[in-house]
């Protein structure tokens, strides 16, 4: 929206304006040895390359008024993005870069930022996390140091006073509802709270640009706006122009575990499937016998009008998980101010309860993640057989297993491998109780209506209950 | 928008909630002599009170949906504020404030800052330049001495570089203009610019708001934004919630003074008849033969729909004043990139002439503003038909009758005193030239047309040309 | 010590090397009117200038090796300081200024805002309470309240938490006593408190020094070190290096009521007969009526050797004023780390009591100090046979005539004025108690001995006891 | 000087007062992961916890009188030092420390930095830099790099402005030498030069002392008082109390690459034998080919009484290393406004070489420094009967030979192994020039003569020579 490049002739057809400059790095990448970089230029160069020119694209599109990412590709064909060594430092070179990041030839400052730390955590996953390491990526333990790392070395872990909350929801959601993250980001803001999600539009900047203005008005100078993304989700969700923190996870699981290990709150706003996922992710976490008497305030809210929304949601995770789940968190429609004091009341016990089990206030170490959520879901048609969702079974394995099934049927109905092995195979057959399986189905089909999950052509379901 | 109110019932008729507290003043206020305590009490406490009261309660509905503080008036009828003296400094008693002032029962530090500075500002009005200052008051240096103090006072005069952009405009504009005036403050920011507006809506708010965004993407941390203010304009424009520095000067002519003396640059979006009137006041001065070689970057802009608009004005102005003055400023239309790189070049300009000058970056010393331009224009009959509208005067002399032309008819036909005056005595006669008079009869018909100028019923001329 | 000029041949009889250079102020001179440069230049030119030249002087020669800066005048004879107005603002130009002060030419820093603040308040003085406020100043009130305004001007007034520990004590003192009050200074120092001194050498630099090293080590950032003088002291005592706020109050009775209203605790060092009246002016105002309940830690230091020093000033006091004076202060020799806890202790009583009162941390506004310690005495023959030194009056009135009879044996003793009064009208005639005349006699002695008071040849008295 | 301990009694045979206490790291220790918690907590208990206690015991006697930490550790005989693991983070538990380290029951915030430096120092080498990494230390490319880390990790690598300068020379020098050093640190302070040193007393302390006061003279807040040490060397040069970054290298040959790779120029002050190695050092660096453009000032100076020190090392270096050799060095003697200044020149042109080739500012990778230099020499009889001093060998290998035979000459005379070593198998034979021999035999005299070699009785060459 802000950035109407000052053409003089009409864009249709037309190439954007692009600018190619030399930037070099601070904070971070300023100081390194010969070596690192060396193998930085190296692996940027290599099997990275195509990787870091996607998100530097994503990044130097920030803020555009189209919020698909592949459109900037199209629109910016010739872009692309070297690393190069001297011995001072590192240069990064961009050529052909959409000239919206760009002020009268330099780089927007933030901009510049989140493309320096685009460099550094590709750079990371690639020279630390590399094949090398592989084996000590297998463990609970090893995954869990590496989300660590990863986040310490963003400099994302700081040594202060509890206030992040993380805000999960849809990237198209309704303008009511869009407003009403913002309230909620507002009346989060005013508390001093500062603000961590997705990183892309939606639900994931309303809070950030709710948070920004209030955080203006309480003279707050030390903000936090942290956007978490992973190479996969920010090809379609650009950072939004507020975040001030990027951090680029690995992979999809590590990204869902620097959500609730850095968290001292989440709230869930309004969503599709994914947003599904992440509740029955957290749940699962939550519901475990080990993380029991765990501090972890949870909210779902949204304006009076998407109470239906969260009552589905709610009759589905009382039926499937039990009551006992939903006491894990409240639901708050059209009460923004309740939701943030609900949100720092939680957050002082949060902090009282690290004080007294003596553990850090910047990283949730004592929260147990048992390695099935950490490893990422493959719906194969066997995978999907071996689904066991019926009553009876301890809650957070249901609430795995449901998770599962969650991404199976997107992936069916959505994804281009899912869809090929349905038209191949034929429906998933998933072992489930029918209740059970009948709200699902009821859930599935309002998220078709109310837009949530985007199908083309009439809703089909790409499953058969096995019972 | 933000502060919806926590309210459980129907707002109709039931008073809105409402908080009562002691705050106590930090930054300028919080080292005060006994004496000085004791003084400000006592003004706060006498003449000053009711403006006071007023001016506070514009402060602490900063950002409320409705623009019209009067309402805010209606709403809050129980409001009001005092200030006490202890021995370690002052006290400031609310009394019934708006709840959206505060969170949690703590005011929000902005509001607070607001509400400093308006206590700062009557009183220092009230104590500096009381009646025993009249005489002094009644001299072209006296009066810039005056403001120069208000302005020092209030912490706004600083020694930095040049980069202060003045934007002037309507309060109440279309949605296409005030976007436009948004993507102008965003294009200004981007490069550094802050801001300074008569702190209302409208045009007021929307450079500001778009230069905090681009302040943020640029990380920008010292940002100004000024609001420049008198207590009649208070009342009706309540400053906008991103104002980080905020002056009550005594009255319209100290602001307009303030206002010129402090830019760097002036931009104009559109506005109404009050608009018109800055805009003849800039000119008067800058026309005149003491200031032609001052550089005063001045830029007339706004969306391409607005074109017309600058046209008759343009017009106007050069029927008027002629085509010297016109060279005086540039007219660009649907150009926000060019505006700010325009006014870019002019500060640095400006900068150049103030060191080659030995003249201060903070305030316009070197600016010739004559006493008939300090002094208040009051629109009687008898001032009215001593107007000479006509050809062949000097320029600056014919700008200043005719901003005061504007000012009389603005009276008689939608000031209360004024439409009183036209009643009892019938239309103005005003000596012009027939060409001039006719444009203007022009001028103010689209300014109705346009809703720029509201008329109750249909336009009817409160004057009369008599040649 | 550390600016020993660069220079090849022998200074005998050598003009020393010298730089003119033109600076421009910072920090409180940099935003003028027009009017008050103007004003300020004319002080500087006019009667002011000789006192500004003699002040400046002593400031650019601050940290010399010699601490006489009589001497400074022969050995920079040619130096003048000129205040120059400009349309931006005020220039100050060095002719022949001490080399010392420069380093490659230019001013060094700290130098330069002591040579700032000399002007400031010296025009502060010649504007702001010039003659035609005589009147004012003749109050009570209006004393403190200049006192207040001076010091404001100066920037020391600032709302932090009481930490500010005074003083006083000898200019030449031993080198045992100065590496003493280092040790009290740095055991201070380590408690986070800050220094105000008279801002010379010997036991106005030691302590400034020692709390200088501890709050390195306890990485202290925001340090005063605040030297307060007055023009005929400066003369003689040229502020020490390490000062980082100088200010110059008006008189000498108004320095000492500076001292007074910001100390939250004074320290006494070994002295001389002018340690003494500081010592009776501080009494005399604790033993008011009205000052009985203020928290006021006063603490009589030394190295153990001086001992004997502070047993006769105690054994006089008692004598004098009774025991109860002597509750008001505490003698420790010999250990600095008692000191400064009992100062540390002492100054939590001091906040509690100024919270209690809601009176300010940063101005005692609560301490009553009558008019007589206000004004200045002239020891002349009929003064001096005024006094009343007898047992059975009230102890702070007799503690006041005290103080006068030590002003004016010092004067007939060693200043120039009254010494000549002595030659012509004989001694002084002091009616006073014999015991108590005999007291002072030997206390007059033992400063004499321990070359405390610097006599030429023997010690002859310069009164007379009538009884 | 500074902490004389409140003891009533006698010291004699009494333990000095102690204090126990835990505290929490701040600043690089503060955000560690679980693991490297575990491992730091199990480096501190295992080997190398010995090293751990005396370093810390250094530290925290760092500033007494004594400059013998082989007394502090007779003093504090009970002293140990634990590292706890809890899942927030570490903590330190300090048992029976020197009260000195502490005001009021608090460790001091500058003795905390160096403390929590020490444990980050060591631990890094123990876990970093283990056996494990055995080969890769083994390679030039390894050690620099190793260097590189320790310093990053320790945050003394900074991309700012060139201005920092190594001082070298003697911890045991006359007061005239020391005061001369602090004269220098001072005219280096004035202009802005940050200082770094081997952090014990003497020449390490001196310079440091006066850039302290000459950067508050200067009002510089960001200043770098860098000591770079090493745990055989920490043993017996406690740091001084103003070192505000505490650097300890694994060894004496990673130390001093330390100093040659950071400095952007070097100051050599009179010292003892270890100087005139560190001198050889560093030209045997600088007259390598492959060094000889690089911009690298470097300047012996010290009082006019100093002069003939640096004539006999001068003749010295000129007799062995020839005429080229002295190009490299400037010997400034009684003028330390000149060193300053030749010192601020020569950083000039350091900068713009770096730039030019793209270097960075805070490591000077483009200096070559063989292998040779980098591994520790062994003064085997062997070893020594392999030098070869004769003259027509490369400058730079003779200087690295001369540079082993000093050390094999210092271990024969002071050090016990090497004294043994002579005892048993008589002198060493050393193959020489007799006329460099005989230089250097003169030069040994004279710095036994001039005390800066400890002999015990009649000084006694360990070594023949056999030509």
């Amino acid at each position: 929206m802000h950035n109407v490049p000052n053409t003089d002739g009409p864009n249709v057809d037309a190439a954007l304006p692009t600018v190619s400059v030399s930037i070099y790095p601070k904070g971070g990448l300023d100081v390194l040895s010969r070596e690192e970089v060396a193998r930085l230029k190296d692996a940027s160069a290599g099997g990275m390359h195509e990787l870091l020119r996607r998100c530097a694209l994503a990044v130097l599109t920030s803020g555009s008024a189209s919020d698909d990412p592949r459109a900037a590709r199209e629109l910016y064909p010739d872009f692309d993005i070297e690393v190069l060594q001297q011995d001072r430092g590192i240069r990064i070179d961009l050529h052909n870069a959409p000239a919206m990041a760009f002020v009268d030839g330099r780089i927007i400052r933030g901009v510049a930022e989140l493309l320096f730390a685009t460099v550094r955590d590709l750079a990371y996953a690639a020279i630390e996390l590399g094949p090398e390491y592989a084996e000590e990526l297998e463990t609970t333990t090893g995954i869990t140091d590496a989300v660590f790392r990863v986040l310490r070395n963003a400099r994302v872990l700081q040594p202060v006073e509890p206030n992040l909350v993380v805000c999960w929801g849809g990237h198209s959601i309704s303008r009511d509802e869009y407003l009403y993250t913002k309230e909620v980001g507002y009346a989060l803001g005013l508390r001093g709270i500062d603000i961590c999600t997705g990183c892309g539009p939606g639900a994931m900047k309303g809070p950030m640009k709710g948070a920004t203005i209030a955080h203006a008005k309480q003279r707050k100078t030390r903000t936090r706006y942290i956007g978490i993304t992973e190479p996969g989700i920010i090809a379609a969700e650009s950072p939004n122009p507020i975040v001030n923190h990027l951090v680029i996870m690995p992979d999809i699981e590590k990204r869902l575990e620097a959500f609730v290990r850095m968290a001292h709150g989440i709230i869930v706003f309004p969503g599709g499937v994914g947003t599904a996922e992440e509740i029955l992710y957290l749940l699962g976490i939550l519901l475990r016998e080990e993380n029991r008497d765990i501090e972890f305030p949870l909210v779902f809210t949204g304006p009076v009008s998407a109470a239906p929304y969260f009552e589905q949601i709610d009759k589905f995770i009382r039926l499937t998980l039990g009551d006992e789940a939903a006491k894990r968190y409240r639901i708050i429609t059209g009460d923004c101010e309740e939701v943030a004091k609900y949100m720092t009341r939680g957050i002082r016990k949060v902090r009282e309860q690290r004080i007294a089990q003596k553990d850090s206030f910047f990283f949730n170490w004592g929260l147990h993640i048992p390695l099935t959520f950490q490893q990422p879901f493959e719906p194969t048609h066997e995978a999907m057989a071996a689904l066991d969702l019926h009553h009876g079974r301890k809650s957070h394995e249901l609430a795995a297993d449901l998770r599962r099934a969650f991404s199976g049927i997107v992936a069916g109905n959505v994804k281009e491998p899912g869809m090929k092995r349905i038209e191949e195979h034929g429906p998933f057959k998933i072992h489930g109780a029918p209740d059970m399986m009948a709200s699902l189905d009821a859930l599935l089909r309002a998220f078709v209506e109310q837009r949530r999950m985007k199908i083309a052509g009439a809703y089909q379901p790409c499953y058969e209950v096995v019972g």
